[in-house]
């Protein structure tokens, strides 16, 4: 396995393989990798020839304050991780090199950023959907893989990848989940014995939600008040960040229940902010 | 030639011939071509060994009571022109293609876009990146050339390929000039005969700056002064949109002129808005 730090090797060895007729595979990570991570390498090891992960921290897509100092690093694990699931290469640049020309340009898509994630978080996807295109450009692959933890992350490159025309594929996966439900993120090394004790009240309670929707279509405000009951009894130590029911599609709060809607919540448990969802009624678990 | 309007043939095409080993060169244009558009399609030609050109009258660059209407529209003699001219294909979708997903996403480069052109025209340069970051995802040729009448253009255009490490090489190539220095543009076909007679005015103002600084290097705002004079003479039915000495670089306002410095203005005759810059001081002619 190889691992490139610089952009042009980078690049030259993705055109390479394409020139060779190859099927190219890029799984975009920032590093703290773990099963989440590797499911989304399994299944592009399934459905290319070859498989790019890059491991980049991005500093951009974290706010003042927020967890960036705290966020796993763990190269070595990652590196030994990527080669035993058979990855081809691992693009680990650093920030320097990723923004040497000064990263004046920034790519927003307003409409789906300023809820969920988005409304604590109002520098996160811009910082994303920015890195995301300079990855495409540098892993020019035909197909990339995301986790549908980040629902809106995954819609948000989705339209971004349709609007600018990116000739790649966007294939989102299913969320990985620890025995207990909850699900997997880096974030979780953050957590306390206890904090850790009490994280699996999120994915109940999106259970919970959604028997609930399944059983009576009651207004989203009733859901939203049990998903925050459940919360406050199971999670005492989490301060809820946000619980909403939105249109899968716009990401547009919705008033009913009666028809295919996303559930989804952030809890922070100290820095560690922890976020879930699921889609409820009918519609597959990919944006 | 072929003539082109859906995408995805058009970006097989490009990498059909990038697959055979051909250089492709790109010319995006608003179509209303001139002997501008035609030196930057003869430079490609010479540089590349095929030669595309876009010709899309992108709505999004435009504001509210801008001249979008009023903006030639000839597509049968640029047709003609291109062929003349051994253009290989020209691309030509129409709006409605190429902001087929809904067209939220949007690429902001605020440091450059905020003086000259931006000032007046705020949704401008955004309107501009992002369509020439499609552009670039449509028909991703080795090289794409732009025209130093559109500095401003030109310097965002190349600070976003930076940025986002887009796999191209941008070219700016020098204006072409009317025997009496009007700068070429398609909006020249919108000035009465009177207006016309006037708008010389502006390159010979840029001339009698760059005489006033290479001579004495003033402060800019003397400098500023005497153009604004010039023009006041010269082009009475012009109203001054600016005229600006900045650091070619940065974009910033400058000063003092003993360094190398980009004068630019523009000037509205009617709802034809001309504009024309100079570099002075030394540097060369492209951003």
């Amino acid at each position: 396995m190889k691992i490139i730090s610089d952009i042009e090797p980078m690049r030259a060895l993705v055109n390479r393989a394409k020139a060779a007729g190859k099927v190219v595979g890029l799984v975009p990570t920032l590093g703290g990798l773990h099963e989440g991570h590797f499911s989304l390498i399994d299944r592009a090891r399934r459905e290319c020839d070859v498989v790019m992960v890059s491991i980049f921290l991005n500093p951009t897509q974290f706010g003042p304050g927020e967890d960036l100092d705290a966020y796993p690093r763990k190269p070595e694990a990652d590196h030994a991780g990527c080669e035993s699931r058979g990855v081809d290469a691992v693009f680990a640049p650093d920030a320097e090199a990723m923004y040497a020309t000064g990263g004046l340009t920034q790519i927003t898509i307003s409409q789906l950023s300023q809820t969920l994630c988005g409304r604590s978080r109002p520098t996160h996807f811009p910082g994303v959907c920015t890195v995301v295109a300079k990855l495409f450009n540098i892993i020019p692959a035909h197909r990339a893989y995301f986790g549908a933890k980040d629902y809106q992350q995954a819609l948000i490159i989705k339209q971004m990848v349709a609007d600018l025309n990116f000739p790649i594929e966007i294939v989102v996966c299913p969320t990985v989940r620890e025995p207990d439900g909850l699900a997997m993120s880096s974030r979780n090394a953050n957590l306390s014995a206890a904090e850790r004790e009490q994280a699996p009240a999120l994915h109940a309670a999106l259970l919970l939600a959604a028997d609930t929707i399944h059983k009576t279509h009651p207004p989203a405000d009733e859901v939203i008040a049990a998903i925050v009951a459940h919360l406050s009894a199971r999670a005492p130590d989490g301060q809820i960040d946000y619980v909403q029911i939105v249109d899968p599609a716009t990401l547009a709060d919705v008033e009913r229940t009666g028809r295919p809607v996303l559930v989804a919540l952030a809890v922070k448990f100290g820095k560690a902010r922890l976020i879930d969802n699921m889609l409820v009624d009918g519609a597959s678990a990919n944006p």
